[in-house]
């Protein structure tokens, strides 16, 4: 299959600053150090936008300000160099019709490389999404959250857990070569599997930091057989790391480039790092 | 269990309208009769709102749109009267973190009665909807999309299907009595299984209409034994009935008009109308 559009950006991305991070971009008024949230973006942004290869803005956060954040979530996406892959993560997922509108929502309107997809309502509500051939679709798998055992952890009558399934309908349903895969950091071994059944697809990997996810093991587990397309993503540990409205940014920068760091080290440890 | 502020106002304005029909506000703009989403959407309220209990604004279908969309939803909540329900159809669901500010953009900034969510990443993702009491939380159970079959009825090692085990743990998590299901009135078995397993529970039945649900049996499977808490939704069916810039608004009332009729009929033939 010839790499999509997505696909290309992506590993592009990634070569060109030596990364597998992402950093997602979750503006919770209550903690940024700074009393406006485009002033924090922007501060996030250029101070790491040369150590990561995608920025995830979590909807949700934009949506809890009402205008003020659908504004926002514009001007963050602005600022964003235009070489690095935006992921934008809202879990929709509805029945056709209104899939389609979602997908026009994140790929049209907002201009999103990729979005993440809840995959509960099957195959007609994620089409939609994947019929933007040139834009990437993230299927949430196994997440990272506690919560995530309640459903997709149950074993199914051919003995396998349905977050197996979800991977092997993804892997059908991937026609275009524009899917990808959500399994949290926290969860090594299902991350694994996933990646058995999936050799060669994107896998966004979230849950690090504040979460307490593995890096090591999701770098090691997560990867393709080349060291490739796992997408490390941390949020509050970057965002975060300083309080201090002087020094947040310098803060988040040191964050993000330990992180890209010990990425790399494994990477390297098995030889495939970016030489 | 004491009723929570939501179901009380539910059954305020189902039994002031006499009615278990819920309009969904899905303003399509390929399909609207008037070029203004507001101007369409204020007609069809202006033209329902005696006949209805509740409206479910479609979120896609107003994200789809840009900053325009978002002032076209923050219209359109405004002219709904005070005493219906407004269910915000946006079917989030992710971390708890992150889900507790979906649920203050849906219940705080836009202020909804209510809001659909997705089960597939466990009681976390669901709690922070569910511990603002005084709204609904409508956990997607069965949907009535074809993709329904994908993953929604796998059957588990205790030989139920997932739905069945969602509508099981909805019944576990609603301790404030606020919890209701979606299921589709397409699917009118497993609808019918659902109510037995939560008698209580408010379900949102879409699926009449456009896509082709059945109404006698949505009303005789899916209302409680006294005949009530079966929300049924119509969309297309009511805001399209005609395209004709003159008559649109007399259209759908007249379609709304015949849907209450014909669930009232269904109500009355088993003893539990609304004398």
């Amino acid at each position: 299959m010839a790499n999509s559009a997505f696909l290309n950006k992506l590993d592009s991305a990634c070569r060109a600053n030596r990364s597998l991070l992402c950093v997602g971009l979750d503006p919770d008024l209550g903690r940024v150090a700074v009393a406006d949230i485009v002033e924090f973006n922007l501060a996030i942004i250029e101070a790491t936008s040369d150590i990561v290869c995608a920025y995830k803005p979590n909807l949700a956060f934009f949506e809890a300000l009402g205008l003020d954040g659908f504004l926002a979530l514009e001007a963050t996406l602005k600022a964003i160099p235009p070489n690095i892959l935006t992921i934008g993560d809202g879990k929709r997922g509805d029945i056709g019709s209104t899939s389609a509108a979602y997908a026009k929502a994140l790929f049209n309107v907002w201009g999103f490389d990729a979005a993440t997809v809840s995959p509960y309502l099957g195959h007609d509500s994620v089409e939609p999404f994947l019929a933007h051939k040139d834009k990437g679709v993230f299927l949430l798998c196994r997440t990272s959250n506690p919560g995530g055992r309640d459903f997709q952890d149950l074993t199914l009558l051919d003995g396998n857990p349905l977050f197996e399934h979800v991977a092997n309908l993804a892997g059908e349903w991937n026609v275009a070569g524009n899917a990808g895969l959500v399994v949290g950091a926290t969860r090594p071994e299902e991350l694994g599997r996933v990646r058995e059944l999936c050799p060669d697809m994107p896998i966004l990997i979230p849950g690090i930091g504040a979460q307490g996810g593995d890096l090591e093991a999701s770098v090691r587990l997560g990867a393709t057989a080349d060291g490739r397309r796992a997408i490390i993503n941390a949020s509050r540990s970057v965002l975060y790391a300083s309080s201090d409205p002087k020094d947040f940014a310098d803060a988040a920068r040191q964050a993000a480039l330990e992180l890209r760091e010990g990425i790399n080290q494994v990477l390297e440890s098995e030889g495939k790092g970016w030489s």
